[in-house]
């Protein structure tokens, strides 16, 4: 009995990691898994032919998340990370439509703000979507009760960090603008949530001072697969080292280009999804 | 023989105008197109599930075009408007996908600021994909041999206006530092490319300065619509005033709030396609 599932296991745990996001963002995320995971094949899906998520409605991400979910299960994946904070937070019905494990970026973000919170007072930052959802605060409330919690849509962040205006003054008027409010609530702890925001991650540090702790979800989100996996045995213990594919729904070249600098190395195999 | 002729064209008239965008800015030309031509139906499609396309392929664009004619040809349409910049510059070839006369916004601003041009020294303002294009560059040319052009793509301006950051010390950085280089060459005629610009024209007129001539294609465009209409005896001469139909592909409700501010007055009848 015991042989015969490990067999099984042997075989299975070969397929890939299969990722989402709505662009480039996800690759954040990637690059933890595959930093935590070295052995494991990872196919990203990136929806760049209808990016950006964060400013469309909770109906349509449903539907995209859906569809862009459906694609990756056909990559014979054996989990599935949605990347993208607003499809986590606005996409809430989409375990029932994959019959993979489905791991988000929010619960595991929330838990390491919760572990590194000395004060209680946490602030979160995301997209419109993300944050009108109350996904993040519903969570970390429901983590720890006595929390006081703050949150802020930083809708221009996601354009100026696809420009690489990573350290230009506008980028630093918006984000000063975005958080001046929350701040007068000394957070100790903020959560960056959106995939976009760890290149603004200096940037951040600088202007909300250097004490205030950065949670950046992509660290915990490679802990909670690796968790996942090691639970239902479906760890790819190798030999040989993991490959990684990338699919996008428009423009290979731009991708490579610009998700060089969210995946800190070059993207080979990228494949345009017609 | 005559007779019958008008017949037909009293029936036909009664048809819509058709306009699509990728969003909301194609409202800055309808809003010209209605003050012209106050008699005509107007039927707009704004494809907000996909917003924006400024950054996206020209096979994309192609594709969402196609779509978008195909959508508004099913109501009933006499013409078709493309009100987004983008979709003009890079769905070249639309119109062997459309059976009504087709009308872009790229061919009448060109005519505006050759026009309007005294130094012959024209500077055009648009998306990546309008810019990189050439369209406006070529057009211009021709229509224009010994023009002097530069060109300017302003990939955030789209998301500042979105945000209604209309007068905010952020976009003022942006709108300085994508046109100062193009400044150096002493333009005297600056089109502004999309169709979301001219909610950002006070702006650009301070920081270019009072005798730079701004063309906004939305003018032109309304003209070239009631030009076209003429000619075919299409046009609608009442006695009611004509109504004003929206279609979105995503969010009814932002729709009509930011809308409102391109259209310059309420929208009703907006209707979600599915």
């Amino acid at each position: 009995m015991i042989a015969s599932l490990s067999a099984k296991n042997c075989a299975s745990n070969k397929k890939a990691i299969g990722i989402f996001d709505s662009g480039v963002g996800g690759l954040t995320v990637m690059r933890q898994i595959h930093a935590a995971l070295p052995y494991e094949n990872i196919c990203y899906f990136g929806d760049t032919a209808r990016v950006p998520y964060g400013n469309k409605s909770p109906e349509t991400i449903k539907k995209y998340a859906r569809e862009n979910a459906r694609f990756l299960q056909d990559q014979n994946i054996k989990i599935l990370v949605v990347a993208c904070n607003t499809a986590c937070a606005l996409a809430t019905d989409l375990h029932s439509y994959v019959d993979v494990p489905l791991i988000g970026v929010i619960e595991p973000g929330v838990r390491h703000a919760v572990e590194s919170t000395r004060s209680g007072s946490i602030a979160v930052l995301g997209t419109k979507g993300t944050i009108s959802s109350g996904a993040y605060q519903e969570r970390l409330k429901a983590a720890l009760p006595e929390a006081k919690i703050f949150a802020a849509a930083c809708p221009l962040l996601v354009h100026v960090v696809e420009e690489q205006l990573f350290t230009h003054a506008a980028t630093r008027l918006l984000i000063e603008e975005y958080t001046a409010p929350l701040m007068k609530n000394s957070p100790d702890t903020v959560i960056l949530g959106c995939t976009h925001y760890p290149l603004l991650q200096p940037l951040f540090q600088e202007i909300l001072g250097e004490d205030i702790i950065l949670i950046d979800p992509a660290y915990s989100t490679a802990l909670a697969v690796q968790q996942k996996l090691r639970a239902l045995d479906q760890l790819n213990s190798g030999p040989e080292k993991g490959s990684c594919a990338f699919f996008v729904s428009d423009d290979v070249l731009k991708f490579k280009e610009t998700g060089e600098l969210f995946f800190q190395r070059s993207l080979d195999k990228v494949t345009l999804k017609i």
